[in-house]
């Protein structure tokens, strides 16, 4: 199968290319890049040097190229894919998009924190949300994957298994969730130096982070009536990982291992979910598409204590992606995720 | 005034003693060290060199030497002093105990979260717990203070000054706490290698933490009630500093500003707590003694969400060893603490 | 083919098993480790769950199911191969060793620099040095290999294009090299400690790194006559990867772009070493078998200045392990070292 | 005494007002920023918080308020004091300028390396070197001091006690220098991101940095001959610190511990200079104003190994600014400098 990519030189894009360069069935047709086209891969990324030194094109060379791929990645800016999803409503190729246009179903929420504006309901419902641990079967026909947030995927898989469970308070869901310097991307700002998040720990975005509404639309659709969370996402000094911490009340006595096994019960078949003993740890999970999830019971609060890691530019990014389009194209669904594994 | 430190060798130890080198009125009697008696002070911790190059005493030496001291602190594992205290109750020295020992009054409690046993009740009793902002006047005429742990003075610093308001739910107290590696103390475990701990970031002891019950009795005490919270303690690969990210519900609607201005008038005389508007992040704190506390509104879910950040081995430990030796001595709150500053 | 893996667990043997498990053509038999035997690999290293959860074994274990294996790891401290090698001798299988016992031909060096003991001299020369740019055809036929060290990898890859060209001063060869934390070992001391080790940089081990005559045999015999070097390390605060900054004085005047063509002249069939144009960051390198050489004149004081970079625990350890196995097996020489790519 | 500080918010000029804040004898009247004019200090920084909150003025205002100034810190980048310092040819005030403009005498060599274009060869040579080591009686009675390079202050300092004796060979010099993140400077580009520098060591400007003829000009005078030395600087992950490896042949055998003798002596009245046992490490002179050095005989080559290590923000800057101006205003050297201690 032949892809493209447009807008392969952020973090996610890097990561999307380097995984496509390893998969099995995938030729990388194009690598489109807004601010570094004309230039060889390689010499944006030093470490593609004699694996991939073609030269990035513009976004007006890619449109042209459009009818020699089959599958076509975004991963644009948020707000970038819409239009650009709209001029393409004809051409027959399979797209994942790693913004967050095309997420959510709901056209005012879109607007509200995003300010992106749907005029095509349609078109908008046609993107499948492209979690397959929810929707396995849409993602397979879909020609149109919405690849979900970071945060959205560690938050969602740690609490999908006890959602309308009749123990838990619906009502009480707080997410609190840490990501490494990655995930708020490649920019040019004082804030993201060296300097600044070396040697810091802080909070951001407090109660107003667009993830938030992704999670609740999802985990809504799952319980089927509106769910509410709170939701605090924080910079850790550390490259990649996201570990989200998640409590929510109980309304009854539990017990705990049967809640284990519930989880275990809920993700049996799953590839990519794994439910651990020891608590998780980001560096578990790195480099690979595993969201590993822990389950502990604070007995004296009556509260689930739900701890889950993902590496945010792989399970939570360019790797979701590789399994959405395995999904899409009839492939295994573990083909070329299968990576070598490194625990540093 | 001549002071002597029991446990100089420690992260805390060491940074007591890099404070009291730099303060006006002190002159350091003896360094006591179990692993490094005999040796030079600046053969351990080499940034010394030329500025302490006294030798490290052992436990008998320095108990000879308690008659030559106003003020001792000890900085011992949890468990260590009781016994140690007990022997020098007929002495006239100040003592600053950073362990957990005598922090909290409830003998049951102590017993059942650090298994350590007191039999002296008046002798614990007479212990003061070392957080001037809610005890300063009976730290001023204290011989024997209980210098807070580091968690504790972040989460308690955090909720105080909306502890027993009327529109806060005491019993939906959640807090989120992220630690430097320091907390976790100076041993030699895989656990804490770089290669563990770079690059990493995990939760740790969730629902049983020892510093849960610490923040529980003084909170408690504040309230004039029982109060039981969620505490979740994680591991930031950075050196110092700990950020608390606190939730508590809402049992009726709320002005935001009314809130931070109640922070603010509560904390209007204090030194060291800062009520700010950016949110807090431990580079702002490092090498200080102050705490950083900012307060947001989850409107939505109407929930309050507090920030507070300090770092470890200052206000979490040596630096308030120093301001409550500075009340203890009548000395003013700040001598000593009036440090250089490095944002870096 | 079947492989065993003795010392699994340090970091050199856990990164060759991430690269075993990604071999195309191998299948692990077992997996042995003096601390961790009896326990799952992938509870001592929790990324492997669900890939490679068997048990961990015992050295004597090991010994009992060699017959069953066509290939052996050694991935043990220095000093300990020779003896477990020597009890081997009849066995047909294929050893790799990672320690030094077998690295150098001269029975005296080897006692004088790590205290070991060779008697059997036929045994130490069938050992041949596993660095494939010089000892291909060797490699290929041997059935002992000593996996270079990391150290060496980067200097002698450095330097082999110019040796014993007569433009250059032999007698004027400085190393100045660099290693992330994982070259010191997987080890419980403070040194290697999170607090010790980050946010510091140091030199050790001056004029007495064990890995000096190793670099200046292998130098001495491509030059076919005596070589010495300066060679210095010094550990940077991060994972992986070295940087050898290399300092060689000039006879003559020389013209750099005839300099670099020759670098890239010895090189062009390597297929994983490159000639860049940028300056070598380990960044570049770190997760893949390749080493990255660039070639600079100071013109002010005529010396050439090369600098090398290489994945200490790939292209310095387990990648040329797996590099070596494919020339021993007869296999492509790139099998399983064409990972998916991470910058980050 | 009364100072102002040229640009206060780059990370020389923060660690300046940081140490100024903390001198005895300082009152900080106006600190400028070109970025940040008309901002509070603490919004800049946020430690600085009810510490130093008052506004950042701009070049205009900063000229206007010169009369009320004794001293003036001048921390921009190069080539932007020497028109400024022109301009005050007339005042009163004492100088000391962070800048290179001043450092060196030869204006072709200024021209060469810095563009910057001398016109007033007698302005020029009123600049004394600001490096109290080699200058102390000229610092004292200077009106304009140019604070030294953070690299020349470790390489000098490192080869001082040497350079002359005639048992090395001068142009042999070869000095490979590291340094943390800071000494790039605070700047918005990717090279500084933490993501491309964390976990990543690189060289840079190999045989054409900039205090390559800073370097040489001192050890020159010292010497009274030329002396051409290579340099190489290297990026390491961390905030703070340079440690500077330097190589210098010998040219007849040596007793190393008569010249460790000869280093002791020749700085045993410095408050700065601690000669050391053990290797240094960055770790022990960060946020002090202490240079740490080591020397080592590789006798196998006949090269003393000498390491120097300094902080670059302080000994290398800011720490070396006080110093000065203790000097030219007769104050104790050490005042304001011996600031509490922080190993981490």
């Amino acid at each position: 199968m032949k892809v493209g990519v447009i807008g392969a030189t952020g973090y996610a894009g890097q990561q999307l290319v380097g995984l496509l360069c390893h998969h099995p069935k995938v030729k990388i047709e194009f690598l489109s890049s807004y601010t570094y086209a004309g230039m060889k891969y390689s010499d944006v990324y030093g470490v593609y040097k004699e694996r991939l030194d073609s030269k990035c094109i513009g976004m007006d060379q890619a449109m042209e190229r459009l009818d020699s791929i089959d599958v076509l990645f975004i991963a644009l800016p948020h707000g970038k894919s819409l239009e650009l999803i709209e001029s393409m409503k004809n051409k027959a190729i399979k797209i994942i998009d790693f913004g967050a246009d095309f997420r959510m179903n709901d056209i005012e929420v879109i607007k509200q924190w995003y300010g992106v504006i749907h005029t095509d309901k349609r078109l908008l419902e046609s993107g499948v949300y492209g979690l397959p641990e929810v929707f396995r079967d849409q993602i397979k026909t879909a020609s149109l994957v919405a690849n979900p947030g970071c945060y959205p995927t560690a938050s969602i898989l740690g609490l999908l298994p006890i959602i309308g469970e009749d123990f838990v308070d619906d009502t009480s869901i707080i997410i609190d969730a840490k990501s490494g310097i990655t995930g708020a991307g490649r920019k040019e700002t004082l804030a993201l130096s060296y300097c600044a998040a070396n040697e810091n720990f802080k909070a951001y975005s407090i109660a107003e982070h667009r993830h938030t509404p992704e999670i609740e639309e999802v985990l809504s659709l799952v319980r089927k009536s509106d769910i509410t969370v709170s939701f605090t996402p924080h910079l850790v000094p550390m490259q990649r990982g996201i570990l989200a911490t998640i409590y929510i009340s109980l309304t009854s006595t539990i017990d705990l291992e049967k809640v284990v096994t519930l989880y275990k019960d809920y993700y049996k078949n799953e590839p990519f979910v794994r439910i651990v003993e020891a608590l998780p740890e980001t560096k578990n999970v790195c480099r690979t598409n595993y969201c590993d999830i822990s389950i502990k019971h604070d007995v004296r609060t009556n509260r689930l204590i739900i701890v889950s890691a993902i590496d945010n530019l792989v399970k939570g990014s360019a790797g979701a992606a590789i399994q959405n389009m395995n999904l899409m194209l009839g492939y295994s669904e573990k083909m070329g995720l299968n990576t070598a594994y490194y625990y540093l």
